[in-house]
């Protein structure tokens, strides 16, 4: 029996308890749908990741939609209401358990979108993708990136991609990411010389070394943002210096930081400016960059334009375009989609304990994954 | 029988592996001799320290030898000459052992030239007294303070004490330590608010709110010093901050720092200008003050001369009057004397593994010690 009912197919993804980069039977449930339905199905699986490529229709306009079924642990089950985060739970409109925000809700509403568009709306020419993986929670080298590698050798191009990414933020609808600012980690360690701290003389402080230009930095405004960007931020998340006793200077301070930057930069124009100032300061230091998502902006064009259209319908307002949060699976996608965008659930409770959606957001979320495929294909 | 060479009373006290703050024999050795040569002995002891406080002779003016049997200890066996730690090395002119410096050599030079004067030199009416302990290189809470105790309850004042610890710097003889500089540590707490790195403006970080404070205080000078003591110095031990992770805004920053002080400021005056930095920043921090150490200034009087003349007769060199390095049981022992001073061996290799003296370094010491008694009683 195919089950169409987004609630009804959330309920069955919950139940695989599919930590990343566990699929743990929600891959093979969706290739189920997907072949119950026509479609074909492609596994692009890499080291211990489950990908999936399914394609419905064989139409040269391409519509594709990317998810992911893995899901950060549950942590302590007896803290969940009920003690079972891998069952849907049910409370009156709330819907509970480990994924249903982040992001087996979207994965469920386009399904059930995608078989009602498929059996009673669809005209001949369409063609509709689905990617799949079981790898976006963790390093993401595994994951999604492998399928846009194969479509990169296919010469296979997307018209618009849809990611099912939690974008809401305080009510349903009400945000549409348009792009996504870009990740760089610079792993730095700052010797000095090591010795009694009675001594300072014949010892090198690393802390003292360093703060004058690790205050530069923080008080550095990179840029201003742009029009659809926040400014650049760098932040740091780790500073770790010293013995743990408190009579030896120590002979090196080691830290790490963090630019979430936009389009206004590139990752060499960061890594160019930081050393200068740590050159200025004449530290000696080794670093390690980290460069793991550069930022991207869609066109906004016809997607856009769709999505917001959909959304003023189902839900009455009109969406924000944002580029703002972490990083999204959309850094790999951008590559191979004229048009990207995301949306989905209210990330509120995304990666805590009681995780929860409404049966309404989740109903409304499906309307406007139908109605982008209705005005997607017959605009 | 007595041994009075002191080679031979160091080679006893070696032996016994009296690591911090087990006395492993060695004061029940040094009240023998003690004893042998018509000494008083009391024990002072205080949980796990052995303290003796010994007196020889009845005389009103006191001249008083402060030392420790405790050592630090040895480190790996197999790393030493010969691997034993425990046991008197002696290659040539050398002497090798834990505690050679730091500061059984002393004790035994000290040892050897009190028998000498007991025996051969001593007037009628004088008066020595040994304060010795096994808790210096451990907290220091059981050892010297409790003796100082003990005699002010007595209402005991000493008139000269002098300290085995090895002050000498580059040869033998160089320095006579005349003070200390005060040690205070604070443990510092700046708070912010953790969450996600992508969400700066949800979070509070500590790191970047500290920086400006913490480099304000290493740039301060304090003060530039007087006569007799080098400039305070400030120096940070331990700065922490993060969770481990790259993509969490910490909540706090830990730290912890310590001021090695002149007697232009006091423990107070300090603790004020620190807290009226942080307080300027407006951070949310609490701190620990830990005062480990008063500075001191011994009155440069009779004892500095007669130990600077001693110096120059058995070294024929004019020894410097400093006041720099770590602290010592003097900032306990200045309270009961009227003149201090600390006089001993090269300390190049205290605390290190095959920690060295000499014989002619030793023979000289005892010289040393020999002629201020003289000196002391007859001068």
């Amino acid at each position: 029996m195919l089950l169409t009912d987004p609630v009804a197919i959330l309920a069955e993804l919950i139940k695989m308890p599919s930590v990343t980069p566990n699929q743990a039977g929600t891959i093979d449930y969706i290739e189920e749908i997907i072949q119950k339905i026509g479609g074909d199905i492609k596994r692009v699986d890499s080291n211990d990741t489950t990908n999936l490529l399914a394609t419905i229709g064989t139409g040269k306009k391409i519509l594709a939609f990317a998810g992911h079924v893995d899901v950060v642990p549950s942590g302590s089950h007896d803290k969940w209401l009920n003690g079972s985060p891998f069952e849907l739970q049910r409370h009156n409109d709330e819907l509970i358990g480990r994924g249903v925000v982040d992001m087996k809700g979207a994965i469920a509403a386009f399904l059930s979108a995608l078989i009602e568009f498929n059996n009673k709306a669809a005209p001949e020419d369409y063609q509709i993708m689905l990617i799949i993986t079981s790898d976006e929670e963790g390093p993401a080298t595994d994951g999604t990136i492998k399928i846009v590698k194969k479509l990169q050798q296919e010469k296979v191009q997307l018209d618009y991609c849809i990611i099912g990414e939690p974008t809401s933020s305080k009510v349903f609808g009400d945000t549409i990411k348009v792009g996504r600012r870009g990740s760089l980690t610079g792993e730095l360690t700052i010797f000095g010389k090591q010795g009694h701290i009675a001594y300072p003389d014949l010892c090198i402080n690393p802390i003292h070394k360093s703060l004058a230009a690790l205050n530069e930095l923080v008080q550095i405004k990179w840029d201003e943002g742009n029009q659809h960007f926040p400014p650049t931020s760098l932040q740091f998340a780790n500073l770790n210096a010293g013995l743990g006793v408190t009579n030896v200077i120590p002979g090196q301070l080691t830290t790490n930081f963090n630019f979430r930057y936009n389009t206004v930069h590139n990752s060499d124009s960061l890594i160019k400016q930081t050393e200068s100032i740590l050159n200025k300061y004449q530290l000696q230091y080794t670093i390690n960059w980290k460069h793991s998502a550069k930022p991207f902006l869609t066109k906004v064009a016809g997607l856009v334009d769709i999505a917001t259209e959909a959304i003023r319908e189902v839900c009455k307002i009109t969406p924000e375009l944002k580029t703002d949060g972490g990083t999204s699976d959309g850094r790999f996608l951008i590559d191979v989609s004229n048009e990207l965008i995301e949306i989905g659930l209210l990330n509120a409770t995304a990666h805590q304990i009681n995780e929860t959606t409404t049966v309404s957001d989740l109903t409304q979320l499906t309307a406007v994954y139908n109605s982008i495929l209705h005005k997607a294909f017959y605009g």
